[in-house]
């Protein structure tokens, strides 16, 4: 885990460092462990700092009631977040005990879907749904960056078994994608909060972007605070920058 | 409800006009009918084109159990957003007849508890809970921009009358709030989707802004496709002009 | 709201006026407001005394699985009943906020189901399912009376709007029904109690009756006491005409 | 189970016969078969004609957190009810099951719930909650009213148990409690209908009323059809004639 | 009720008694009431000792939807096991109103399903769903034996019937199923444990088998604590026994 | 994934092989990665041939309410298991998706949670809470004995952290325990079953032992067939073997 962030000056270039020796602009160590699950058509998991995803991706052949009834050509990509009991420090309740689910997971389920939506040609993949599961084996921060980035990768390796199965024959993929957190701690820009600088940050960010540059999703919050144009304008900077070594990384798990 | 649109150019501007007849940067009519709901504590009904969002705030003298065992000094705010069966044109079915709360609901009642926490100083509110919920009698786009502008005048009158019965003594009120969507629909930016603009948007952006300029929530999603830098400029843009008029319509509502 | 009830006689005529200075046979002011959501088929805010209910009517263009297994000829009215959290003085939890349906709230949906199928022919509405969907925007008694009184306006507009757009041939509207409540209250039987004298009502008693002066239901509760045949007999009388004039309402808000 | 109904007029009396031989202001062949539960605190059998209801009454030596913080006096009394499954001749699927409690299970064990507390002096049997379960074990009509009926025995011998141990001093008991259901089948008023008159029946009404012949609750349906008052009147003759030799078959129970 | 174990040897036989007077590998009485629910195909109440159990079976003319989809030939058996809220000294809250099935239930009743699909040749009940329905109408010790070994007979009643009417034409009834408790209390194996030997007991097993002397089900646990092999060697010698006149139990009860 | 079971000779022993190769008493290979999961108190991924389950196991410094309402003296063990959507070959849908957790689920986390309090002496463990929570990622048969094994090892792995953290002084272990299936596949007895052995089954038995030789739990089942006594205990045998090599690779792993 992270430290408490202490940001001191160094002596020599005036760049205050991070609880965990990092640059602002500094990604924490990434690296997928493939084919973690073998059962499934995808799998992989991604350890991001101290932050572990399992990314599981398996194939239903059949698509959802309303695209039967509403006749879409094509298939559908679903996703789903859930934190392990042991993924954060003080236990974590399951969901079927409370009888609900979380309001943050769905939220963040929702936005693993649309990102791994917009990474498909959906007419491309036939009638079937593809449902992308991401399970926290351990959180310190980032989670749904961390879910989104090795989503990507473990797609990847189920479009690939399709392929190689004949079940398609052509590749629906898109441009790669892959998401970062940015925020404001202290009044500096950061990049790839850890948990304690997520948790003192006053602006969260989070990015979705493709390998052509393009955004797929922006969500930025104050955090009960509020941020300007001007701090906006550098997350920015920041966040495209890490999105480009983040690609990059799964290009190195996908070879 | 808005028609399909199709732009054509003015022959004398060469702007094209939306389905409803309006300019790009232009909003639909605004209008609060407050008191709506006379047991609330404070209420608004928000007509927004022919969006309608009943809001109403009500006071609960204790805190949430989070906030007793960790301590914390003030209250809470707290959202809920729900539909009417009977605003959208195909009925919409009840949460507690599927059993659980509809997704996009929960995302929406995350956003709306967020932006009011960013309106008001919890400290300064006592160790109470003040509930908004925001009930839409009628669905044509825009109802989470329609409810957060709505629910801000409903708090501002509940804090009111708190100060008038001597409850609060000093007003807990920050900056004001109000929240628009902006989006690109065939190239073109446009202020304030109405639903049929919605659905055919290939950029969609939220933006939850204060009096002063500042950002208190961005969330752009390219709607499983993306968008571009540039394009992320012009509605930034478009959506400040259009945040600087609701903020102004909901001082007049307050006069 | 209505103050406490304190009962004094008139110098004049020996009869007590009540809280709100009505006489036992008065029945509180009552209003339509007609298409309060659009996107129904037909609507109604109805506004009885202070209590306010909401009342949707929706058409689906099936009917339950049951009179497709029982190959039932014609359609089916359903409805639904809920208390808005901003209804009452203390705030009303969601029932999906509980996770089960609040047991009053169930009992009063299924009287104003079997109040709206007598007010129908079935048969002539073809195979659909009509919705009758009642919100409580402020509750200070008689919110199932007014729910019933105001669900018929909802439905006659519903009909109406059905047939111009030529979906139904014939109109299938039987006779009007309208409900109101009497109560026993310190000895003296009174009509349409509001929510005080609810409270302090010792038999409180719901009647739906027809414009043909027949009885659709009777609900007749000793709230814990009970009462003779005398004072069911008084309470008939004042309920048989408090629906008299209801009826006449309904029809003025519908020519 | 009876069969169907086919009112023959007797030759001698002009009085047509029901299904199962009875005369139109006769009851179902009654009996208690009291102490079926052992571990209960009370409990009986009702038998009455072909329906079957097992009654049992439990204690709990607290009370319900609403009278805690209300500071009420006295103690409280809830009612459950249920079907089992292998009550009807169709498999009756479980609430549990389904995820939630019947709509018509609820509003009968409010009714019985309201009747039991008519019974008793609230505030004499300590600070306690009684609970009434019935449990359904043959359908064929009137499980409501033999609910009601056996839980008044099945109460009286939870509060005779009460009592020998000492745990109440003085008898909370009022008058007794009974209830049977009346219907219009072809036009004539009869009592205590089975399951296939229920099913023809234009009105059906339940009474329950108490041993100085006061009325408790009284629920009159037209079933989706109308009553007039001469019916309501000759119906409401023959339920208190059958009120009152249930009442004395009760009292035979319980000798 | 049984009440509390204290082993004495007797004088002359140094075999010490149990609480209820009954030696090591005596069972409880025994005593089967056929048609206690005459609406379900086959039923029964077990009273055995202080515990009783309804058995009802009810048949369904159609299958799951896995044995549809996987074309499976023959029909299905399901169980249900519930404790009715007055069979324990202290009530016990429905599962509907916990929101949840009980674990303990489930276990039950799957282990009751497993049970009574080893009594029948499946594939020759034709393509229907047959319901065991167990509900416990008095817990002491050895419910989940008894609904087994009551079950058995309830289904053999409902076969009888099937093939009275003409539905079977063939028996599909195979061995005789009967199931009992065995448990090592004080160090000493007892043959069908009492509620307060069962709480007392340091070893627990139950044994389904049927009328060849094989086993079906074998469930032993040390309930925190352990066994060795000479135990579980005596406990299988006592239950074989026991299980033997309780299969000639139910052919009395069958004759 | 094992593939189907073809039993041939081999020439020179005449014993038949199994689909993988093993002899009939071998086990699959088994491999304990333990801290997977760093933020739990004591984590391992056991990994058995193809069969993969996460143990995680965190502590609560509290005791269920029942326990403190009947003042028991020391703390408590539960445990939870749960199949990842991904670890079959068909996914299989999460619990909070259905609303209610899985049968078959709820008996086997119950099975853990007894085995691990029988590895435990409860009393020193202190006024805790140890939750044991078994994920599986990859199913090929015996997930069951695989939870239990494998969360003796992360359950070891967190008593050893909380006493070096000086939370326990003295060590709460009893003996170690483990478990393995044994079954009839094609009339011979085998141990630790894979998916298609244990598809083909016709008897199944879990075997939960300690390191002295002692029978925690034992569960038969004929899998809606029968076994003989003679099977029983060559089944005992078997397995009795199979854990004195599971208890070996426990103590490796724990080394």
């Amino acid at each position: 885990m992270c430290r408490v962030y202490m940001p001191e000056p160094l002596p020599s270039t005036g760049v205050p460092l991070r609880t965990d020796g990092r640059l602002p602009g500094q990604l924490r160590p990434l690296r997928f462990q493939n084919h973690i699950a073998p059962y499934a058509t995808g799998s992989t998991l991604v350890e991001w700092g101290n932050t572990r995803v399992i990314c599981g991706v398996t194939v239903e052949e059949s698509v959802p009631r309303w695209m039967k009834e509403q006749n879409v050509i094509g298939g559908w990509i679903t996703a789903e977040y859930s934190m392990l009991p042991y993924s954060t420090l003080q236990r974590k309740q399951r969901d079927i005990s409370k009888g609900k689910i979380d309001g943050r997971s769905q939220e963040i389920q929702r936005l693993i879907g649309r990102a791994m939506r917009a990474a498909i040609d959906l007419e491309k993949i036939g009638s079937r749904t593809i449902w992308v599961d991401c399970d926290v084996l351990q959180a310190d921060g980032g989670t749904r960056t961390a879910a989104i980035t090795g989503a990507y990768v473990a797609l990847s390796l189920a479009v690939r078994k399709l392929m190689s199965e004949g079940k398609l024959k052509e590749s629906p993929m898109l441009h790669a994608v892959a998401a970062v957190s940015v925020g404001v701690v202290n009044r500096q820009p950061l990049l790839d909060l850890c948990y304690v600088e997520d948790a003192a940050a006053a602006v969260d960010l989070n990015l979705v972007m493709n390998s052509v540059g393009e955004f797929i999703e922006l969500q930025g919050t104050g955090e009960e605070a509020t941020f300007s144009e001007t701090e906006l304008a550098a997350l920015l900077a920041l966040g495209k920058a890490g999105v480009k070594e983040l690609l990059a990384a799964q290009q190195a798990a996908l070879a």
